[in-house]
């Protein structure tokens, strides 16, 4: 066993969550709530306020002894920037101190270009937010990129699907870092959508809490205790990768009967097609076409109800395997594909957890979709930079 | 984000396990391992030493200074019993402060006997154990005792598999603390396994680790940065019930395709026994008639060899998922049907993980077997008690 180091930036990285969970908070409530002694806090809290990141806000009420003076952040101190490379969409935040996204745009995906022309054009894109937001270079920490898994923290991709072979061992960060002329961290997806929720979603640190993710592929991210599970190599949560039909079709990473091989979206739209369904140019983006089938499903159409449905089972499998697996209180569904068809899923997903969720004797499993399903990765990408820029480890 | 809190009791528990595990140490050494104070090691060390748990081992190797004072644990101050209430095999292990086994017994299962009978042996069983070791019954912490999950830390098992219903709900740590006249832990044997193994196995804390565990049923635990991942209600790891073939067959637990249902040794010796083989009379423990058919099977009979080899492929499919799940650097398969056939299980499972483990471009899982795997689980109880009685949390 091994306690939390007593390191100046982890008190720090503690100080700032707590004060941004709680909005605004004494002194004496951060040393309760952080477990950090009072001499602790009291220096931190200094360091943060010469920074500017932290201001006194006036006096709580009194609990017997003199008024408590609380501390907030002091939002537009400083501000990250958040980058989801999807296959068909590049999603982009600007979010402040607090978390709150200042700017948001939405520019086409990486599914086109070479990686030393998509890495000008999100230097350029994630540039240009900022000059559009009118916010401070001078304030931003840095930059945020997450991806698809697995990743080096360096190079980024080590194995890629369909399509994304060229950034295998493309030094993504370096270069990203050169061309945006700021710090640059890289992450997976799933990893990054679960910090998103949990920062957007104000989710308490009691609370273990997975988010599901599904874009083009499927994966996920764990939370507990207010932290995020990585595994040895940053890549735990593979969820989309564990086998759920032994006998199942051969999937991209090298393994059979994948949960990703058998219902995540490209598959589910190839099959549509295959059956006759006009889901538009064939060329159209995946998602874009996924978003089409579930309007459909949603509608009430058979072929597509049922093409939905049979995804979502095999994706209530892989909620059960991830809630087994870590015990969750919270499972949230997030990611561009359960934005659109979120709806279509939740209830096979709470059925089955609700149903074979192993230590249900103990309590249920909490389902939910994400209020931020599009962009939690982004958010949480953004909240990743913001962590460790101000409060670097080690 | 939340950094290890500043408690006494776990700043303790910090010093004993960097003592334990590098037998011998300094008080810098130990600030520089744990990331605590001096002022706190100080403090700390002079407790333990006047409680009489570690004493000071004349000095090291000044390194320019005056030579450090190096400490050790006083193995034996402390004691406590380990207690795996297999279904065969009531397995005992009695262990000092330092983690080292100085009595063990294995006795009849507890598939018969009602839950009284069972804790009034069990009671007597373990006082027989610290009679005949001749040990101080003043130093006897506590009782560890593991068993198959889903647990609750009080009532024990609420969801049993066939042969142990009247087990469910049965206020196991309650009834067993006043049998026993002693503390009694309760908790999971795959989770116990893995301590177990990282004591026993002198695993460093760097390294991320899982345990496998089969016995009649199939489970897992997992240290990261020497702390056991628990989930919101200590039921984390359950690969066993994770389903593996959606269209499989029906397990106890109300899922379906679970890898238990499929490859677990009830399962495989019923198969032999359907093919007609021979595995002693049908009332035969079935770990005794699965390390029957293990025998064979090392010897090379076919159907014994084809049998085995299916579980094998079962059960190295519950290894990617663990793998990829928690992204691990080390994979060590313990428990009592590992003890007997690990090493027809090995191949199996290190060649699907070098070939479809999810991040393996980063880096191999390291597959072996548990040096203790009949006793992994019993050891770990033992640990599990002196970790949580010489320094409880909160």
């Amino acid at each position: 066993m091994q306690v939390g180091r007593e390191t100046p930036s982890l008190s720090q990285a503690a100080i700032l969550d707590a004060i941004r969970s709680q909005r605004t908070i004494s002194r004496v409530e951060l040393a309760r709530v952080t477990g950090l002694t009072p001499a602790t806090v009291t220096t931190v809290v200094r360091r943060l306020m010469d920074d500017g990141l932290v201001v006194e806000v006036g006096r709580g009420a009194s609990t017997g002894g003199k008024p408590r003076t609380l501390l907030q952040l002091k939002p537009d101190s400083r501000y990250a920037i958040g980058v989801y490379l999807g296959e068909d969409a590049v999603t982009y935040v600007l979010s402040d101190l607090s978390g709150a996204v200042v700017a948001r745009w939405r520019r086409r995906g990486i599914g086109e270009g070479t990686p030393d022309a998509t890495v000008a054009r999100i230097a350029a894109e994630a540039d240009e937010l900022v000059v559009r937001a009118a916010v401070d270079r001078a304030r931003l920490v840095g930059l945020g990129v997450v991806g698809r898994g697995p990743l080096r923290p360096h190079t980024g991709m080590v194995l890629a699907p369909p399509g994304l072979e060229r950034w295998v061992e493309f030094p993504l960060r370096e270069r990203l870092a050169a061309a945006a002329g700021l710090p640059v961290l890289l992450d997976n997806d799933a990893t990054a959508s679960v910090v998103g929720s949990y920062w957007a979603d104000g989710v308490p640190a009691t609370v273990s809490m997975a988010a599901l993710f599904m874009g083009n592929g499927i994966g996920a991210g764990v939370v507990t205790d207010g932290v995020v599970f990585r595994g040895a190599r940053g890549n735990a949560g593979e969820v989309g990768h564990t086998t759920i039909d032994v006998d199942g079709p051969v999937c991209w990473c090298g393994s059979r009967g994948c949960v990703e091989a058998l219902a995540a979206p490209p598959v589910v739209v190839a099959h549509a097609r295959e059956r006759g369904l006009d889901l538009g140019p064939a060329d159209r983006p995946v998602l874009a076409a996924f978003a089409e089938l579930a309007r459909r499903a949603l509608r009430g159409e058979p072929a597509a109800t049922e093409l939905v449905a049979q995804s979502a089972g095999y994706v209530a499998v892989a909620a059960q395997t991830l809630a087994n697996m870590y015990d969750v209180d919270l499972l949230v569904l997030t990611g561009p594909a359960f934005a659109v068809a979120g709806p279509l899923y939740l209830p096979a997903v709470s059925r089955r957890l609700a149903e074979t969720f192993f230590a249900r004797g103990s309590g249920p499993v909490e389902v939910r979709l994400s209020t931020h399903g599009a962009e939690a990765s982004a958010i949480g990408a953004a909240a990743l930079v913001l962590q460790s820029e101000l409060a670097p480890r080690g």
